[in-house]
């Protein structure tokens, strides 16, 4: 909720400053803002958390390798030369991707795509999980129970809360990275971790410092919505309780398909489940796009999956 | 969430009948449009729910009495005369009353206010409770779990969910009521029944036909808040599950007390409970005025109640 809205371009940096001179604090909820930008920003007087700095390791994957190599974190082998590695491997754009975009597996003998990538080795992981925490300037961190992202064609269809069967020490160790990350590059508000479980461990993937899909599960699902915690972090309130509020959480994305007008099937869905909570984000549909979400929380996990499945269906027109 | 907000008087007929004409449906968060402004929307083709035959039970005392009394509903005995009861009795102004304003206890010989009221005897009552239901005009209703109501000056001071101690068989009349009501006067929205539990058995004291402080608790502590769930029943959309999240859900009112500035001591009133959720609703501060309410959901009542007293004190400034 906001007393005030105001629509500009986030490329346009004259409109930026003129913006930010009313904000006590400026943040965001994407990483695709101009780093050049955010500096002027931040020449200008702003108070933008989090920081250019920080937030570089969300835009740049080389820095990102980097930094966490540096610091000891577990992260696959990889290289900034595409001849680093032996083939077959994981191509990566090195800035702009999301959602399986800028992802290539690269066979012998295959092109390379024509923008900045770095390669990785295709790590051989059980699932991916996320580790989702906020931190605040004053140093507070909290981390709200560590999750299971199922993936499918690069993108995320499926959270589940808390990540099932995952042993007490693995989930510590999930939360310690995302701790480490959080306090080592001086993050302020929501940062998420993507993470792969292999027979050996886990290895970070991803990096987000923003709300991310992977705690959407957090609105119904947890004491404290991921949303109003990263408000609270980016002022410097002190953080709320990151407690589950049921024994499971599932969201399910709600992603493009044969459905045009998603609200059409809204009220047939709602009916089928009285206690399925709908997000629909009113962006136009494309296939494979995340339109919306839907969550539920409970007790038992088989029945949510199947509920949270049914109703993402219903309203995409039948599986996206 | 809208996305179009406009911003008018709902005292100005010209101003409704023209804002009126954009809305597939209109609705209130208060009772005291005037029934003859509700008339000319609906006559001018608007959609209104509740609609202005059902919120007249709402707006005025003696038609509600009356209503009730035919239903066969449990009513305090009343009269339209004010020498029609023995004193001590209740005068209360017929229209335009709130929190305690419009309600007189009229001793023998003491002069009555000088605004239309109806006279009520005294009810012996051992606590308050309330019955929140939700109907859609399709006729589907579903009912929040029955809650004590603390009062305090005829202000609503505490509310805990579910009522502690309520018999099963009186939580269930509770509901028969609320749902009679609703069906028998042709509610669509949320509908609060303010009930007297008596040592005799349970009596209706006022209705509300819109969202209500009695069920503000159900924004965390319920699967569907009453607010999601007025807006899906006026839209004559299927109605969210009512289940409460928690074994106890108490909310706490912030009175008007000797704080100005109730934001300022947000930060150490959240960094003391990590757990309290906070409403401001913005308000200029006047004591006594409901200013915001505190929630807490969880396990053990004594404590949740002595927590949402302390966030409600630290943000007034010490008791409203």
């Amino acid at each position: 909720m906001a007393a005030d809205v105001e629509v500009g371009d986030y490329r346009d940096r004259d409109e930026l400053l003129r913006f930010a001179k009313g904000c006590d604090v400026v943040t965001f909820d994407h990483e695709h803002v101009p780093p050049d930008h955010l500096r002027a920003l931040v020449d200008s007087g702003a108070v933008v958390r989090p920081g250019p700095e920080a937030l570089l390791f969300a835009q740049d994957k080389r820095a990102m390798r980097e930094r966490l190599g540096e610091l000891g974190l577990p992260v696959p082998r990889w290289s900034a030369d595409p001849d680093g590695l032996p083939r077959p491997y994981v191509a990566k754009a090195v800035r702009g991707g999301y959602d399986g975009r800028g992802v290539w597996f690269v066979e012998p003998g295959e092109p390379l795509p024509d923008v900045e990538i770095l390669v990785e080795e295709r790590v051989p992981l059980a699932r991916e999980l996320a580790a989702v925490v906020a931190r605040r300037p004053s140093g507070e961190v909290r981390e709200w129970p560590v999750v299971e992202t199922v993936q499918s064609d690069g993108i995320c269809v499926e959270v589940i809360s808390p990540a099932p069967g995952l042993a007490a020490q693995r989930a510590a160790e999930a939360r310690t990275i995302a701790r480490t990350i959080a306090e080592s590059l001086g993050v302020v508000g929501v940062l998420a971790v993507e993470l792969f479980e292999t027979a050996e461990g886990l290895v970070v993937n991803e990096l987000a410092m923003r709300p991310h899909n992977s705690a959407h599960w957090t609105i119904e699902g947890a004491r404290t919505s991921q949303f109003e915690q990263h408000v609270r972090a980016v002022l410097d309130w002190p953080l709320g309780d990151t407690a589950a509020v049921a024994p499971w959480t599932v969201m399910v994305n709600v992603l493009g398909g044969p459905a045009t007008d998603l609200a059409a099937s809204l009220p047939a869905t709602l009916a089928a489940d009285p206690g399925v909570h709908v997000h629909l984000y009113g962006k136009g549909a494309r296939p494979g796009r995340k339109l919306g979400h839907v969550t539920v929380t409970g007790d038992d996990l088989d029945s949510l999956r199947a509920r949270a499945r049914r109703a993402a269906d219903a309203l995409s027109g039948g599986g996206g």
